[in-house]
């Protein structure tokens, strides 16, 4: 297998199983002795936990749409240029559990500012560093959220409170970026079970290796 | 006068003298009878007030320009969107110390981002929102400076940490945003007595009134 480092990102709804699936990826970098680093966009780094409190703080419903967005814009440039560049840099194959699709997705469609608006803005976070692979796990909302209410330890927070139809707005924004980046993104139906989720993913990740990304 | 709600803005380097002139101004509109409102950027919204507390903790020297330039801009427009429109809607004057002018100058200039990009993301944070006049106070930075350190009351904070030759650069930066836009701004000479400088800001404001802003 090819070792030039790849940055793969993992996306879905709430409830659509990528904490479990993040795991499933880490044994297969293991098993493959592929080195690698996987992280979620506050990451452990100072600043960006510090802003990812404030947007989640449930006390802050009046924040604004565009508020928000420029917070989480803010939260992944910090976290890009401490963390995920120093692991490309270094060699490793980063797994970053949401990026810029999930602004896309959550803020330009969900919260109506527009996509395009929230791509602006993200390339100003990002500047050229997109992700090689895109993992998209594909599922009913009513299934993701009644997965969620059935695990007691997972951490009820402000997303979670918003209505269905958000969640449907968001599965539906999903397909629409997937269809603008076939090359990059992978739809996955996430409401089969684990194994066959992850076989699926392990698939869309080796045929990307194979064409060199 | 005019009652028309002005959306005004003062801009100037370390130590130009604006919170002086700020209460200045604020005697004028209650000597003129005209409903007005001061504020700065934080302007008691709690939401922008724990993103400015980020931005200038001492820690944060590891904070990146765009992280910063994000966190600036959702500050703003959390600021504009819970304070300054309502009270334009409601008919207040508004005076506001610093604005999209300091960004594009701190963060554009002084940190090496670029103007026009700094320009582009503040336009996703005011979208149409810009003001009508801004009143910059223009001082050399070694004065501006030496007027700090002698004020033993002033918080020091990250900003005045930084080396001469950024304010040098911010200086420069607030001339070229002039020039681009000397319709709205207006340079005043902030090394002359307050009595005089107060003089000065007054007359620009009276003929932004008398043109119809």
């Amino acid at each position: 297998m090819n070792r030039k480092p790849m940055f793969i990102t993992i996306e879905g709804g709430e409830g659509s199983g990528k904490t479990t699936m993040v795991g499933r990826l880490a044994a297969y970098f293991q098993n493959h002795s592929i080195p690698y680093l996987i992280t979620r966009e506050p990451g452990g780094i100072e600043i960006a936990e510090k802003i990812r409190s404030l947007i989640l703080d449930p006390s802050h419903t009046e924040m604004d749409a565009r508020t928000e967005a420029l917070l989480y814009a803010a939260a992944r440039r910090q976290h890009l240029v401490e963390k995920v560049e120093p692991a490309l840099a270094n060699g490793l194959t980063v797994l970053c559990d949401r990026f810029v699709d999930s602004s896309l997705v959550y803020q330009g469609l969900g919260r109506g500012i527009g996509m395009e608006e929230v791509w602006r803005l993200n390339q100003f976070a990002i500047e050229d560093r997109m992700p090689d692979l895109t993992l998209l796990l594909d599922l009913d909302p009513e299934t993701g959220l009644s997965r969620i209410a059935a695990n007691e330890e997972r951490e009820y927070n402000r997303l979670d409170m918003e209505s269905l139809e958000f969640h449907r707005k968001v599965r539906e924004g999903y397909r629409q970026v997937a269809q603008r980046d076939p090359e990059r993104i992978r739809i996955i139906d996430a409401s089969r079970p684990p194994a066959l989720v992850e076989k699926e993913l392990i698939r869309a990740l080796e045929s990307t290796v194979l064409k060199g990304f």
